[in-house]
């Protein structure tokens, strides 16, 4: 909670001062390239195609192919190029003021199995574009420009939470389902796990951070709002529930004498669902995984195991909510003569994005004539992990549908092109006016 | 229900005369050898015996030795051993009158996998007991006795389904999930599928068949009562349903938005029980498999596939609940915005024992001074296929805390010898009075 306070507090303190436009007038109708951003994206795109959807997965030779095409595109824009110890890409574009920190923006190219081309993609293809917008106005920066390309995002921010120092000893050499180690991934992937100890960008180490993604939900594309200011990405507690009742005959165990776990599963499935939904606001709440034991027709289930997630920007809200669930679980499992345990899965904290740096995105978005509106993000994103550390801000464009995480995943190249000049404006706004 | 209706006819048209002491008061006082029957069950209880519980299933090798240990002790008791086309291992001993059609008694030796060694075993090594006693007295058998192996049980009857003609070709020739066919299987235990096409006994063509089978319920244990009378076999009705919403991200998916197929799979588990105990009666209502797809933390579920399975005696019965069931069904889909389909699985019509043959065994029961009650049998059992070819009589023994299909399932070594007495005294009570 300290520490959560204290990221507020610096996120407040943040203040960018109004642009004077009389001084340089020109960068502000720069644009960039739409068509070349969008052939970017259909580069990417066979990259770890495959019949039910894209497989970039974490460390595979998929994402290890579009990190390739990924450093060619930063070597094009003129960008220094380097792999952090943790496995991250970093292009560089020096900055003409020594002492000023860094901006940094991008996202990451690694995708879920059977995902789609766009989630994370898009982020890391603008600001590629951005870069070689840059690169083609030879722009003079006066911060050092950072563009990145976080590792190993889908399955828990890895790339980004060993940039700000929240890898462990302990995280580098659990071996995980295949046998392998987070230390040999890296070292796969051009990393250098050794150093990862000692590598840490420190809070206030950063100028800010800005990053670009698809909404992944179906706001913008329903209201047809062109760009979207994230207020904030939402925090997530989790749990894994394991429900014990007596596995038993079907036909032979008398209904009044079963102890069903997967009737209490429901039951509980259910009143997440309900509880969640009685408050006004935006949480959700989702039992996404369920198992059941031993799953076969003719027996009544013993055992059930099964996800809770909820998600807020209210840490508050969740922990409520939680005590809620819990106490309605607890009366569950009396009533149906079975038993629960729950283990909570570690926390997202929720994270703010810098008020200021989202009033920058609305002003670019405003001046470049599109729409926008503030909201939360309800997926998680390497951003979190980088507002620990410095203001932050976060740009979405549009999901036809909704739909992410699914081979359906699209966003419209001219909403790509949209988001990409929201970010360069952002950028040159930041370098303008940021100390 | 033409062919059911003939059966209970037929059923009901067996008269059995009253017993006669007088003319041969010596073998009512005969008794198996309860040490005996038990060291045949410890003996059994090694064979596929694994960490998880008992592995006798289907056609493995632990069932051929299970097979070739029954085969042992059939010989001798001085039966003549056959395994007949289906696989069915057929011990016979000749009767005095040439025209008697046989008695048939026996169970089978495969198990579940991680079951226990009383399903099945226990039914098997009575009969085989009733054979050693019957030939230490050299009784002189009226009819034919068979004591019957009836092969691959849990699965789905193969062996008595055989016996009575209700294999088909395309049962034979289909590929199971190991890529063999049933044909292969049965040849490898030593039968001969090339004759089964031909191969059926007819109705009518059995004096009658007799089933000792553990409870698998907890009736027994509970009351206290030493012999179950089974009334009958229930019948099944089965359907593998599915329902199919919308998968979406968790995060990015408002509450009011979503199609959450697992919120309506546990809305209709709960239906089913709730729809199954409204009315008075046995009838028992399982939702026991249930997959989730893609069954992921972050993924509103998409997709649920699940078993409801339906038993009771009475099939009108189990045709009206359905009628609820898919009414509410119907019901829930549409408050949720989801669809579902229901495709029934094949049905197991109940099979009624023969009121006749009950009521010897419940005579046999008194007049050993042991308690007996009639009640159902939740599971199935060889014993209703048999019953579609002649009258049919099944005893139950108790199961400690009515555990089945589970390496902790047991019956007490006393009710074994008890179980074992009843059924000898019932085959020769029907031996001495059957034409």
């Amino acid at each position: 909670m300290q520490r959560r306070d204290a990221v507020k507090a610096m996120a407040a303190a943040v203040v960018i001062p109004p642009v004077f436009r009389w001084q340089d007038p020109a960068w502000t109708q720069w644009r960039v390239n739409g068509e070349r951003v969008n052939r970017f994206m259909s580069e990417m795109a066979p990259i770890g195609r495959s019949p039910g959807g894209q497989v970039r997965t974490g460390f595979s030779d998929a994402v290890i192919e579009a990190r390739l095409y990924a450093t060619g595109l930063m070597r094009g824009a003129g960008l220094e190029v380097e792999v952090d110890p943790v496995g991250n890409i970093i292009g560089r574009r020096a900055g003409a003021r020594a002492d000023a920190k860094p901006i940094l923006f991008g996202s990451h190219v690694d995708s879920v199995f059977n995902g789609g081309n766009y989630d994370g993609a898009t982020g890391t293809m603008c600001a590629l574009e951005v870069a070689h917008t840059l690169n083609d106005k030879a722009y003079q920066n006066r911060h050092p420009l950072w563009v990145t390309v976080w590792c190993d995002e889908e399955r828990g921010l890895t790339g980004s939470s060993g940039f700000i120092g929240n890898i462990s000893e302990h995280d580098l050499t659990r071996r995980d389902l295949n046998g392998g180690t987070l230390a040999e991934q890296i070292r796969r992937i051009g990393g250098d796990p050794a150093r990862i100890p000692t590598y840490r960008h420190e809070a206030g180490s950063i100028a800010a951070y800005l990053e670009l993604h698809i909404e992944q939900g179906g706001i913008l594309d329903r209201t047809g709002v062109q760009i979207g200011v994230v207020e904030g990405i939402v925090g997530i507690m989790s749990w894994d529930v394991t429900i014990t009742g007596v596995a038993n005959h079907s036909g032979t165990t008398p209904m009044d004498e079963r102890r069903n776990a997967l009737l209490a599963a429901s039951e509980l499935a259910l009143a997440v669902d309900r509880i969640v939904r009685a408050r006004p606001g935006r949480q959700v709440g989702t039992v996404g995984r369920l198992t059941v034991k031993p799953s076969v027709q003719n027996i009544v289930p013993g055992e059930v195991s099964h996800s809770i997630e909820l998600r807020d920007l209210s840490m508050e809200k969740l922990e409520t909510l939680w005590s809620e669930i819990r106490a309605e679980g607890d009366r569950i499992m009396e009533r149906r003569g079975t038993t629960w345990t729950h283990t909570p899965r570690p926390t997202n904290i929720s994270a703010i994005s810098t008020p200021a740096i989202r009033d920058v995105i609305t002003e670019s978005a405003g001046d470049l004539g599109l729409t926008s509106q503030v909201m939360p993000s309800g997926a998680g994103h390497d951003a979190q992990d980088l507002a620990k550390i410095g203001p932050m801000g976060m740009i979405f464009v549009p999901s036809v549908g909704g739909i992410s995480h699914s081979p359906k995943e699209l966003t419209k190249p001219e909403d790509i092109a949209n988001g990409a000049n929201v970010l360069l404006q952002t950028v040159l706004r930041l370098d303008q006016r940021l100390p």
